[in-house]
């Protein structure tokens, strides 16, 4: 059973509860501290999209067509279809010689409501650029030129883009990754199930480059710089990923999946985090994540506004009056 | 500890699942079957519309202002701000003199994603009368109205009218609401914390009439043929609510709320049910209230279509695949 992690109160009673794992790892994957149970195979869907960028950049394609930190950090996030989300994936592909045809990603409105109700007010329909993967999928496809393959069917997990982006996520993460725990993404790629403890074990690699080959530490460096000097692609205006990426820079990397993952890598101390919210939550994921780096982070980094902000979220309703809060209680003795 | 109710599953693995509380009473208030703690106090929250809007009809002010069907169900409902709920909203204010200035539950945007891109797409902006509340704010206006009183200040829990509201409430499931319980709900009227044995208490009443004053028991009458005869205004298009009170008629009238929740009364059975999912996930509640409608309901209703839909839910990604499930598990044996 695992603990309750956030609380969702409201007057004087708490109203809903999440329950969930967390891990911190070092880059050997052992287990430094652990709530609840960290080996039962979770899906990290979006979460490790930092980690499968790393062909992307270990096989020399992101030079080979110049791209800029933003295109990199887009290839690593979850945007919210802001303008300029769009025209960061579109100038990938063009790099390419390919444009938002070729992806196959599937086509959503704007995670952003703003945005979405933008493009509807100047009637307009989204495209596959405006699906939160798109940064992630133009990656894909730069890989797959670079490597002189027809990008058609690079979703699909034996298309040899895909074995290679397969590859280095379970070398990174320290696992096997077959048929048996494969499943299909809301994007359309495969999402493997793994143990939480292995997610946090890839993120503590591509924080330290340990256990990895010199290319891919080199790739790793590469792609957290990118993330740092380009925030915004990661997530989006006001989004989690995003602010805290904004606020720690280097520091810390932070990439939350669907159904309540979130992982982070600590460079400095050498570690990796992650959570798996049992119900799925992303508001609890982040909340625990804020929570987990408050505990996890030295003084100076722990003590930042954006965490204590981030830890207990005040929620207004339609009058803007305080009703409530969703708040971290991450209890304090791991096991 | 509450046990699972409801799994996601994606590819072999379950993702995600949702714990939560599941009660059967009697107009008594006895239980019939419980899984999990139903005396913890919980908000019922929208669930129980139907059950504040008794005072509108047992005060006549439905009556002496002509309420339709459609309007009565309204004012049950949480709807998805389609033109027709904002219509019937309007017209109801008209009848008592009022238009949506008078209404004090604030603005969203519909909750029906199409409808808000088609109101952006208009160039337009939402009033109060497409919060999802509009109907039931409007129903305590014409209650106000009705009694000679000012409507300003009627979401307040000492305004006259919310008074009777909360009256009704507290007699039909048998509480006492007082301030130690109060909470302030989205559309920022009071919500008051009750054990879900006590919601479920109401609604069997609602259904039944037993242990209600034959006023009430009028209303309750007039209230279930209302939203049988007009399911759209509970909900929506496709939305769970309706598409019960389209396949049950007054045979079932279920009604969820935020964080969880949902409530059903059963007349041909005298029971009332409730659920509240620990964590607060809609999409758990309807499919955990499916698997006890066909559960609880005898056989030829049990069989039907929309039950055995909404008891497994497929999901699909952006490229229209089916990648999982959203399933009931209601543990075979109560407590």
């Amino acid at each position: 059973m695992n603990p309750i992690l956030v609380e969702v109160a409201r007057g004087g009673h708490v109203e809903s509860f999440h329950r969930g794992a967390v891990v911190v790892v070092d880059a050997d994957g052992c287990v430094i501290q652990a709530w609840g149970d960290v080996e039962r195979p979770i899906y990290p869907r979006s979460a490790v999209k930092p980690l499968q960028a790393l062909p992307l950049v270990a096989s020399d394609a992101a030079d080979r067509f110049g791209l800029t930190d933003a295109e990199i950090a887009l290839a690593c996030g979850s945007h919210a279809g802001e303008p300029l989300h769009v025209a960061t994936a579109e100038s990938m592909l063009r790099k390419a010689s390919q444009d938002g045809s070729c992806l196959e990603c599937g086509v959503h409105w704007p995670l952003s409501e703003a945005v979405t109700r933008e493009l509807a007010g100047r009637g307009q329909l989204p495209s596959t650029l405006h699906n939160n993967c798109s940064g992630k999928h133009a990656g894909f496809i730069c890989l797959a030129r670079h490597r002189g393959l027809d990008p058609v069917g690079y979703v699909k997990p034996d298309h040899p883009a895909m074995r290679e982006v397969t590859k280095a996520l379970a070398n990174v993460t320290g696992t096997v990754l077959n048929e048996s725990c494969r499943a299909i993404d809301g994007c359309s790629i495969p999402t493997f199930a793994m143990p939480l403890r292995s997610v946090a074990t890839g993120f503590a690699r591509l924080g330290t480059g340990c256990h990895l080959t010199s290319t891919l530490t080199s790739a790793a460096v590469r792609i957290r710089a990118a993330i740092a000097a380009a925030p915004f692609m990661l997530a989006g205006l006001g989004r989690f990923d995003t602010r805290i990426a904004t606020a720690f820079g280097e520091a810390v990397l932070c990439k939350c999946g669907a159904e309540g993952v979130a992982a982070a890598a600590i460079p400095g101390q050498g570690l990796g985090l992650a959570i798996k919210i049992d119900d799925g939550a992303g508001r609890a994921a982040e909340v625990a994540m804020a929570a987990l780096l408050r505990r996890i982070l030295p003084g100076p980094l722990a003590d930042h506004d954006e965490l204590s902000r981030s830890v207990d979220v005040s929620l207004h309703n339609w009058n803007g009056m305080v009703v409530g809060q969703v708040r971290a209680c991450l209890p304090e003795s791991a096991h």
